[in-house]
């Protein structure tokens, strides 16, 4: 079949929503039918529940601009709208839960950005490159549902981004990481939009950004898990330390990372040589929305920096520079990856993109 | 005798330079008779030479804007008009070394801001509440080149100065640190003027500053050395791994520490208690410019911030924050200074002040 | 009677009530006894009420730190716990209307920074230095409203500020002004907190600020009025055109000024010599908050800056720089003044101190 | 012939230098083959000359990563290279005129960005859409230089880019302007590299730009002006007194703009239609470099706002906001345009490309 699939996107008014009516403008596979958000949008014409607050670039994608907004608390409102969903809902963590439950329940797949369900233990949290088979849990979380078509994968922290597939590298090629010391300078979009008020980021920082340290170093053992009997067992390696900060920049997240290997410890050059030639199934698949290079690395002295860098691949690569020994652990450098594209929006249509072509959204 | 000391400022139309001048405006002690910089400037009323870049606050202070600037080559100039200097030289390292070296040859001694003396071994690098003891060596500093009045001293890279006060305060009370992680954010004034272009620093930041990181690592163990024999012989430890990033922010370095105990590990409540209680030989002295209290403890959870946080204590504290246990080693925190205050001028200043307080300034 | 007027603050957690707390620690007349804000913060330590986002500098004064912050839409809670308040109040402009009077009936004065009265035609809307005459209509106030010893006076909007006094000096020095085109460079902080988002205000300026020019155009008129048969008369001229713009500044708002004289034309010394000569009654009258000089006029070609100047006489002159011929009219120049002091909480304290002067705090 | 005319940049190494490789990078018509800087760059590879501090995104072309830089100020080493150069030159007026001259008198026709040449009687200031017909100076110019088939076409000053449009579009439906008061809010890409320092640009804004309100209000007249008898005889109208303000952002300049038409007012309707509907020369030559709509009209309270809109158009369109009557003169605005690219590179490319079409580089 030639047509797209027709898609919907939950919290459609929201920083990450609006970024994903963005970046399904032109796409391939997946087309934009449905668009829901709070009560207070609902009955509105896409084009005015954002009328002056439309963030991502001069203009709303024409083919979205005159949809109504739904509300995005009445999951039946989607039936026969769209064939699955993007959840970039911005509410308590219980109420996203049910919610995306209750979209799943109606036969809708839910590819998430909320953090709400990336603890529950059948739902696979995917970084494509890192973790593709993963999906097989989602078997298990229909069988234990009872849902027949619908099902709910999810996107991890979009700072861990930053640094995960970089790290995956070193593990597969056969150089695990035992411990690592990270801080991020992370980017005002990653907060929405208000987010961070200008008060606090002009001739300033905030060295503090609420539960991402926790994430950071949790998610980062399941990202790496194994699947056992149909569950995802975590990782117990790396140990990580983060220190999250916020800083004054638009996209673009950076970590400085220091690291410990377990045993072997490989070569500047080696390491390099595995980053430049990682590829993995989303590049196999040659999914639309993978970068060729997951990795690029950088020789200038003074990158990556955001400004210049965060588009690499589309916004799709992580981007790595200053690679050199660190005299407390074996290795440091700094990497930097696009937050709102790779950690957010773009991450979670690549999660779409592999679930479309593993067969996921047969049928639906 | 009741008149104030008469001192000169070499290298003082540069940011640095300005702000001795501006803080030395009402100083109980010393007072700014003698400027000195390149030849460009010099012949020219110190107004006229930093017309249209005055850089620190409104105005230039009065006494000094009338005031003839010298050739800061020529170091007999200086005899006569001032009776010590404040060196904020910007030039070539070999240069500034020769010349700090001939205005102590001609009897005046040279409180020093540059990095090129930091590295001679009779050379005091002071951070007072830490090692005035170092002022040992400039006896033997003095025998040594046949000096008479004259001598040298310097102060540290400002980078250091948002973290040494809070480790050696730790190492004092009997916990001695082992290692350290330490990525830094720090401001754009620590680059001059005009420094950081403002296309790297808007959206932006930019992960390397240029022999930072090396000097980081290295200053820490000459700061924490003994003196033996008239010599300063470095510390062993801590081993230090820094990531010396710059940010948009005017005036106030950032630091993210992770530490390892050498041995025995405090308790966070114990730490916070030798912190807040760190007292040192400025205090018992009462220098004019020493912080009542040198480290000072915020709760908050997003603090320090550069912005809110740097003036405290008349910018001479130390900003601590977020001490919290770190899985990787065994406490981080965010630490905070004002890096043209405590990490410069006013740095600079306390050093004078301990040196004349100690008598090193008699009989000139 | 030496001690203190008792003086509550109402909206005591906002930006602006932040502001007026940290600017009475010391004051010489007024001592802050009472805050009241919202219900939400009601009952609670001021301590607590803004935790984690105490604004203005490091600390959050001691004598009010521990009071327990009332609501402030009970006005008798105030009754014998201050003898006036400031407004500061964030709510709709009816609501503050009501509030406003109700405290007056109680007999308690409010000195307002907020826009609900400035239109209210027995209420002065006060520049001290330009028209403390308007003092004049609160006796009509008073009788009109039954109030005893209530009343309320309200200050302009603070774009306003960065020009007012300029413009009226030229008037008074006989050279009255007929139309003036304006734009306007505006500081974040005039948007309270969390106020303009940071995602706005990196690499971007927003050309609008919803109401400013409209305010800007009309309040001119009032200000400049005369008094007649107990109420404001407004003057006809000058017009003025502005354009408001928001910009990524902290404090202080700029203004780019063309304008036509109605008759007579001053040349560019007479202006400055008027400019700088400009005194009115707050400095005859000594006010502790009057700027001993309250217009500044700079002549370096790239000033008034509002990181360097802001502070101008303690945030409460008017910084002029770039006085020059216009060729569209006849003079052009560039006005800065500080807008949380001169513009916000500053300028009604100094409001109240020409109040308490002139008797009107008597007998509370 | 289908293969692209080869194409010099001189000062290829500066910003402006390093816009003109980047968009140049695919273009149908033209090929970077010739790179020319200072001396000190002058045999360095390109990608050598420029580490560290590429500006423009993340890579260099590839094509001229490896080309060796040559001497700017050696004409002769053109020669065969390249069939025309576009002039980015980065030095004293006197020393470009004439090093201009040298290039057109080999035989090489130059398209400048430099100042230099604006005010040359008989060069053509060109904004394609405004004054194709300056075209007919050129072959007064080559005659009275005896040039064969050199001559020197330029632009004028950026910020003027942002609002002549749209008064041109006026003028030409019928409505000549009188009198115009504009005040411009500069990115600081318009500076070069490093241009402006990041200290003058956290938390401030800088009132003033060297030279240019003087360019602003004079060069509007050139562009206007008509040919008569081989020369360009300049406009009378409008009037324009400007403000040029830097502010904080990365590209795109803002111009707040209040007007005064000289006879006939056209309604805000009638001024919407002319604007949307403006289309000129480059448009119907279907130039690769010429937006489909020049002038794009916003009608968000709060737009055009630099990083949303800078890049309509592919960075070529003036975007219009805020149209409304203006209460001194008849009407006010705000526009926007991208310098880097409408008012720099992207508008040297679109005259050359109008040269080319109109066969200036024909028999090169």
């Amino acid at each position: 079949m030639s047509a797209k699939i027709k898609v919907g996107v939950l919290g459609a008014t929201g920083m990450v929503g609006q970024r994903y009516i963005k970046l399904l403008e032109n796409h391939p596979w997946f087309e934009v039918t449905y668009v829901a958000a709070s009560p207070r949008s609902a009955g509105k014409a896409y084009k005015d529940a954002v009328k002056n607050r439309w963030l991502i670039g001069e203009n709303i994608p024409a083919g979205v601009a005159d949809l109504t907004v739904e509300d995005a608390n009445d999951e039946k409102k989607a039936l026969g709208k769209c064939q699955f969903v993007f959840s970039a809902l911005e509410m308590g963590k219980e109420e996203i839960k049910a919610l995306e439950a209750a979209y799943a329940a109606e036969g809708i797949p839910v590819v998430s950005n909320a953090s709400a369900n990336r603890w529950t233990e059948d739902v696979p949290m995917l970084v494509p490159e890192i973790n593709y088979s993963h999906l097989d849990v989602i078997a298990e979380q229909k069988k234990h549902h009872g849902w027949d078509k619908g099902f709910i994968a999810v996107k991890p922290n979009c700072s861990l981004q930053t640094y995960m597939m970089p790290i995956h590298a070193l593990i597969q090629a056969g150089y695990p990481v035992k411990r690592m010391v990270v801080t991020t300078l992370q980017a005002t979009s990653g907060a929405g939009y208000p987010g961070v008020p200008s008060f606090d980021m002009i001739d300033n920082i905030v060295p503090f950004i609420g539960g991402e340290e926790e994430k950071t170093e949790k998610e980062c053992l399941k990202i790496l898990g194994k699947v056992q009997d149909g569950k995802i067992v975590n990782a117990e390696y790396p140990v990580v330390s983060s220190t999250c900060t916020r800083v004054p920049v638009i996209d673009g997240h950076t970590a400085c990372v220091s690291l410990e290997f377990a045993d072997k410890k490989p070569s500047l050059e080696e390491i390099e040589k595995i980053w430049t030639s990682y590829k993995s199934v989303p590049q196999e698949l040659n999914l639309p929305s993978a970068p060729e290079h997951p990795i690029v690395v950088r020789h200038e002295e003074n990158r990556p920096q955001p400004r210049r860098d965060r588009e690499t691949e589309k916004g799709m690569a992580c981007v790595i520079g200053r690679l050199r020994p660190c005299n407390v652990f074996d290795i440091k450098f700094v990497s930097l990856s696009h937050n709102t594209k790779r950690g957010a929006a773009l991450g979670g249509i690549l999660n779409a993109e592999l679930l479309k072509a593993k067969g996921f959204f047969d049928n639906l």
